[in-house]
């Protein structure tokens, strides 16, 4: 099967490196990349070249970025052409719109690359749903905070140490903000949401990152028996669902407290499967080259990944309680109960609610940091 | 598709429930039990009654044991039917001769219930092979022994107590042996190596249990900064394989340590894909009962698992090399190094000299007990 690549940055020459080395029913026929970059034959700087040539079964859109992106794989979807994306920005944005234009062609869309990196999610929340209704999920899904405050943990440095030594490892980008303010983590968690619970995610859902995090909130959890990761969650009960993207005070001896380094771990839940866990490299340019070629080659199988949004379930924050904690120097806000050294503990938040909180108190201290507990805490 | 159940006890039932309560398409219209539990109309006796209903599609086999299972799955196979098993034994028996029979008749035979229970291990690793060569596995692959093991961590009670807690619970048998010998490890590491190193595995491999672990051993361990698991392990190398199952010092705070209760962990390593690692329960009615409904629905839309046994790999126990924990009151065997209490440490032993070690020191004390550490320790 001839396959296009739109993009050649780390995703896509992961990708060109797997098919070349490992996968011989594929091949890589062309490369979309800016003009002053095309420096070999495949290479084109003129997408409407890919589009025109009727030897590419699929499109690989590895680019990143909401545009020509979003308006690339609606004009690939229009041709007939499969596509295959690692892009969670604009599958996030534009989910359900690709799957209207995919359905009008009969063309078939493949987004496994777009959470988890190597980690086959998609796959497995597609194929737990045959069977049960998934009634939550949850993960570390973003390496580069997970790094964060694994390099804070075990070095005993401050965030403003471990983000710099991030960024020299390739693991945090020179702006930082999708990952450290939980954007990453939000695009990814609207996903699964929609993949999980059939339904168009609302993408105004409570999200907090792990910016104001300090290597003093960690010791002080620590010796409570916590670690905080930032998580991505949804639920689904009774005809509602919630979603939210939060630090959460993980017990240590779980399996999410002891993730090293940039890993992920994606947890799903169903009635008669219980709890599975899946860990892997949550991105970089192998694992989520292989995340995409997995997916050629599912295409070059014929499978066709079917996305429902209809199933009537009403949004509702209040499905997702949780005890919170706070530190700040500025005034407690009502209804906390103080801790030790300034710390705060509000009990029975909603996430919407403990990030209306939040708000209010960043404004008096804009260094104020909060985390959620586990129900059970 | 009409599907006959062989065996209607923990498994079976599981399968009929979800099929039942959640899988509009699959129906039971058979099941295999004794005659004097033939209590309702789909029941019967007569294997041949299946065998000659030219409706049954897909025939799972959920009874354990060797004989009948292994004669019903070849005369299945030969009839074209398809055949689903959760029966780890009877695979890691007759893997070969089962698929030579599939292949003969054209029928289909699907395994993924015979390891990690709810987990889509063999699943994966097929989908993983797909691009990387498989270079390792290793798991958590057996509930009843980990259960144990965190029953005797965190109450602080011998094997002794935990073992009959394990039997109260149902999750282990009243003969433990095939648990806690390692027995069931084996079974599903003989057919994990198969599956992943295209080849037929030996069943002549290094086997050690946790009969003789004390909990004087785990507060050795743990003071030292490490827990014993019992793990099932394989791996592949320029041309060569090996295979073990033996209790490993697993350091503190990685994701093995922390597995709870009596779930399992495992884990596949490639190239490109590079650690994947996959949680959940390893047994029980409806984990088990989904693993088959799942290859049930696989079967309907016409996938082909394709088993190979045909690469060119040598056994050689010497890729698989480890320090060791001997704790013996005998004589020390030669080379071994005294720790505390004890206690001795051996150094570079492959599994295969480690076990032929432990069976010497065995001799002159029945209650000697093995573990190995991790390459790196």
């Amino acid at each position: 099967m001839n396959v296009a690549l739109l993009g050649h940055g780390t995703v896509g020459r992961g990708v060109d490196e797997i098919i070349a080395s490992s996968v011989p029913s594929l091949k890589v026929t062309r490369i979309l990349d800016l003009p002053d970059r095309c420096t070999e034959e495949r290479m084109t700087p003129n997408f409407d070249e890919i589009l025109d040539d009727p030897e590419i079964d699929a499109v690989v859109e590895a680019m990143g970025g909401l545009e020509p992106a979003h308006t690339y794989i609606v004009r690939a979807l229009d041709a007939g052409k499969n596509v295959v994306t690692s892009n969670k920005a604009v599958v996030a944005a534009y989910f359900a719109e690709f799957v209207e234009h995919a359905e009008k062609s009969g063309a078939r869309l493949f987004i496994e690359a777009t959470c988890g990196g190597g980690i086959p999610w998609i796959a497995s929340i597609m194929k737990a749903k045959r069977i049960d209704e998934i009634s939550s999920f949850s993960g570390i899904m973003n390496g580069t905070t997970n790094y964060i405050i694994e390099k804070m943990r075990t070095d005993a440095v401050d965030f403003d140490v471990a983000l710099p030594e991030a960024q020299r490892l390739g693991y945090a980008e020179r702006d930082p903000s999708a990952d450290i303010d939980g954007i990453d983590v939000k695009n990814k968690t609207i996903i699964g949401a929609s993949v999980a619970f059939d339904v168009a995610c609302t993408k105004d859902l409570p999200v907090t990152g792990i910016r104001n995090l300090k290597i003093a909130d960690l010791t002080f959890l620590e010796s409570r028996g916590y670690v905080v990761k930032l998580l991505g969650r949804g639920v689904q009960k009774d005809g509602r669902y919630a979603v939210a993207v939060e630090p959460v005070c993980m017990p240590l001896r779980t399996l999410e407290a002891d993730v090293p380094s940039n890993f992920n771990l994606v947890t799903l839940e169903g009635a008669t499967i219980g709890t599975l866990k899946f860990y892997g490299q949550g991105a970089g340019s192998l694992p989520t080259g292989n995340a995409i070629v997995q997916d050629l080659l599912d295409c070059e199988q014929g499978v066709h990944p079917r996305y429902d949004f209809s199933k009537p379930l009403a949004y509702d924050p209040s499905l997702l309680q949780s005890n919170y904690l706070l530190r700040t120097k500025a005034t407690a806000p009502e209804g906390a109960k103080p801790y030790l050294e300034g710390y705060y503990r509000i009990d029975g938040l909603d996430a919407a609610q403990a990030r209306a909180m939040l708000d209010s108190v960043l404004e008096e201290d804009p260094a104020a940091f909060m985390a959620a507990f586990p129900q059970e805490a």
